[in-house]
């Protein structure tokens, strides 16, 4: 699956601001450490769903709120080494036209991604993100299409990968990949931390992550030195193409 | 997932002794030329269900079918560059006992697998199908506990792939995994050759490897300048565990 | 999950008129006999898809329709003891815009239901159905949303359940509830006797009760002296909170 | 399920202008054979998303590209014996308004199909596909209704059957029919050779046919004398009402 | 699907000696009355698990309750038109070793069935009842090896119908099949009385049938003149090899 | 569901046993804690399979496992409050015979259970959790037969719950009840700690404990003034009979 071109890249589509942090934080930073151009789209702030400790402050506004959630988001990405852009859409509900549709095929095109990371395909708890991710499905298939935009070099077939929900097997979401992320866990941790507006998450993902790491142990073929603490879940949509079973 | 072991090694375990060829033959070849050694284990001869040519030539016991199946297999195995055993369980039905069980289980702690290859989880069409990967399933968990035959060395966590059944959408068999086995074609086609008894199945497994190949070229994450013409599909049972999710 | 508001509530989202009758009469009645408020939401009259027998009779308009799918509707509200308020937003098909959603995310702010009962997730032989569940589900979560109009009393997490729709199986609902409507039998009759435009279905639904009640009396933990004869069988989308398994 | 209407009739709805032919060209052949009027719906001519080689001949613009598409399935479902109409929605992403939706209701009103084709209900690889068997449900429904268009001669509950997408177990498709399509093979392959921009899939469909063909020779119940060779799969919506199991 | 054999034959395999009453009446008295031959094996009476009113009588004991079971089910099947034997496996568990096996492969080679009738795929009701299923289907692929008893004549490949279990949803079991019973309403009925000790269970399965019927007629393709009152739903296992989709 | 009995009683069938402390050892302390006699019933030992630290110990035989094993679990259950008895069937493999299976029907009989905890049924890292569920399903079945030890009295439907499996996703197991355990962590993880053997696992399950706490907050209808810190996570079998659905 080896190519010669300048440098990998990575497409992150998140539907709120701060999604991307808990449930692919430790892949960004993994794969930045690895020489990947990681760049994350957040297709709203969250500022009606996902922000109520902001709202309880008082003398809130919806502009205030995005802007507190776009520091927050940047200060991550930062920590984390991607590049990020905002489609601000709104949500709750989160909703897509044509033209954001081409807007985010666009953004395939142009990062050309060597893979995708997005939300579960289900979360009865949370519209939005099942949305997300029909997007960004929808967007990889435009920008794949040579009728789009005929003459541009279009995409080829990048795996795209479901981070973790809040609350797993009500998604319906089953992990098929377990990446070990113990080496930029700091980094994750870090980057949590810039949710100000969310600390009740803290703990939970730190959990999440510890309870990935052990599993990702108990998955290991041949017991090596190597040790993992941390882990990131994924659930793959496409098959993978490889020339090794190990 | 590396490690300072002497050779890589992997275990296929086959209900019947042509289902190897048919449906992991590519896996076996490609992988014994990267250096594998790939061992075998052949449940029964498929002396009674999958061998109707040669029942059909008049004046053969069972114990013939089950000769003429072994050099069959056993050609097979030598162009595939595999070791191979049989256990010769017999089949319609295959049964297995406790004591087979743990046959089986030794095998793990012999060859130590970083990866192994077993039939479907169901198939309606062929009941001695999912009672083989039953069967690899629990020898495999024997071999990982300490309690059994304490001191030998247990096994790890190796992934486990189901290969492709005959009617894979009856079977509820989904493929997560497309091997590109264009390399090694040439030497799978020839080791289905050796199953003189099933002819009629050779240029069917031949269209199956050319689905599967065109398949595999539209997941292919990168455009690529290496062209798959030939591949093998497989489920895994357990996620995989990895650093890099291109 | 007790506390002390001055009474408890419930929420029904019936995309046609009649829905809330044939589906969830009993439900209805029992909890209203409970103390409970019951309200209804009639998201359409059903005037284009479940009226044939009115259109059959000559002389018929879409608002005549609607004004004789009304007076039943209220009339079985009526003796179910629910208040109920229509939408009128058309059907076959039923849609939804933003507005509408927020329409019913406002009915959620109002009513505080301590649970909701709506459509299956599937249904092939109706695509309004799971519009309205769709619709059910969006609203409650955008009702849940400090940012949505901040300042108002957001919902906690009502439990929602699906009930049953004309076909179960093709619409791959599965109950894992079944209520014992027997006490309000009589009254469930009475309302579905309202709807004089679909009296086809009347021992349709009564044969369901008594099917639901029998399969109710299977599944009784402790064979009690109480005798249930008719059952109404829900499915569940999220997790039930408790603190006895009994 | 006889009837004595003067001519059976069935309907295809199919997203791209190519797709009747590869996925069910078969069927409309062999129905024609039969005697059936069979109706083509073409709601887009897959000119962005489906016709890569044209695109690359250079001097092409969108108008051009349908209008090579657009014969191309004229003179297909010339070959099959098919009658054929053109949405003309645009393709990637396919997207239908009320309008379009009665609008296919009509269709259905018109043909009175006996029963009905149309694509997967899910294709992670094509979004353009389950949106069209969304559509052809939908306008299913609508046209069964009373209410729409009172007066005008509904449809009653024709069976719809899912042809086979590109990547079958990736879509969760599953086979329940296997159509011998044996007799009517030559036309088919006529007919796919008149895809002209999409060579590449000539002999993948061959296979596919190859393919359902031995597997509807392992299928039938009792041996007979008829040898199949060429079949095509489908997987039903809803249950299939007969007097007969064998 | 036509063949030139002398008569047309069914094999229905019953768990205990009243579920082919129940569950598949219908269909046999309906093939009964097209010619077919229809053959009954009971592999055990029910007599632990299925006879609670025969054992309340007092004075009883398990050969009593046998002999009571045996003349019930075997006026049963004289009504429905049915040869029947039994197997007398016990019940409550049921258990079958190879021998048993064989003995109902026997069974299939003998009859040489144009279709199969038994139980669901699942019941956690119900434990013989898959158990039954799992026979049924093990037979049925011993039979159609060459090497079981070589040179006898081997089974094709029959369509095995899953028939309708207590708690359908309970059991995943969904029906693609409805059988019009109408014709034969009588004949099941009448041997439904035969069952004096599960008197509770007549009306129930009565109103299976209406209901069973009601959506029989919903799903007819076109609206004909014949009515339909009684039906019984069956889930197919394997595909359906036709000419004809309507 | 209430009825006049002297006390209520639960049953746990724990494959191993320590099985029952970390996920079943909320609910029996929480159940005994409101004045039910819960009963456990250890199947093995896990003296082969799950007792890995001890085997490392040196010196060390079966028997001294599984005395050691038997004491850690008795230690457990009294602080859980919990009665106790083994079976001692083995474990890597679990089997269960006949005799087994009545074993368990006579205990079933015994403690008239209200309802019964066991394993999930599916897990394809440990196939004796599955096997045990098996077995206590059907024990619970044989346990209800009229016919079965006939003039004995009988046992009701009690609910069956799933307790959590190690990786729960990936043994399919979707948790529909939340149990608040915070009134009794304090004992549940005094009971944890009797497990020396495994204490790999003791901060594990604390966190397992915590995540189930977490989402039983977002699960709980109208916001109450309890805090819930720690849950346990099940999946019922069997549909739920009751009269509220608050």
């Amino acid at each position: 699956m080896t190519e010669n071109t300048a440098k990998k890249t990575a497409l992150v589509v998140s539907a709120h601001s701060a999604d991307f942090v808990w449930r692919a934080g430790g892949a960004i930073a993994l794969h930045h450490a690895q020489g990947y151009a990681v760049h994350v789209v957040c297709l709203s702030f969250g500022e009606r769903g996902e922000s109520a400790k902001l709202w309880r402050k008082g003398e809130m506004s919806e502009e205030k709120v995005k802007t507190a959630r776009r520091s927050e988001a940047q200060a991550a990405a930062d920590i984390l080494g991607a590049s990020i852009e905002f489609f601000d859409l709104g949500d709750y509900p989160l909703r897509a036209d044509k033209e954001t549709l081409f807007r985010l095929a666009d953004v395939y095109r142009r990062v050309q991604p060597h893979f995708v990371l997005t939300h579960s395909l289900q979360d009865p708890y949370n519209y939005d993100h099942p949305m997300a991710t029909h997007l960004a499905q929808e967007a990889r298939i435009i920008a794949q299409a040579e009728g789009y935009r005929p003459g541009e070099k279009i995409v080829g077939a990048p795996p795209v990968y479901c981070f973790e929900p809040h609350q797993p097997e009500q998604c319906n979401w089953k992990p098929d990949v377990l990446l070990d992320i113990t080496s930029v866990w700091d980094k994750k941790y870090q980057a949590i931390q810039c949710m100000a507006g969310q600390e009740h998450l803290w703990e939970y993902y730190t959990r999440v992550a510890q309870q990935r790491g052990v599993q990702a142990k108990r998955n290991v073929g041949i017991t090596s030195q190597r040790d993992i603490v941390y882990g990131e879940g994924y659930q793959s949509i496409f098959p993978r193409v490889t020339e090794d079973l190990a």
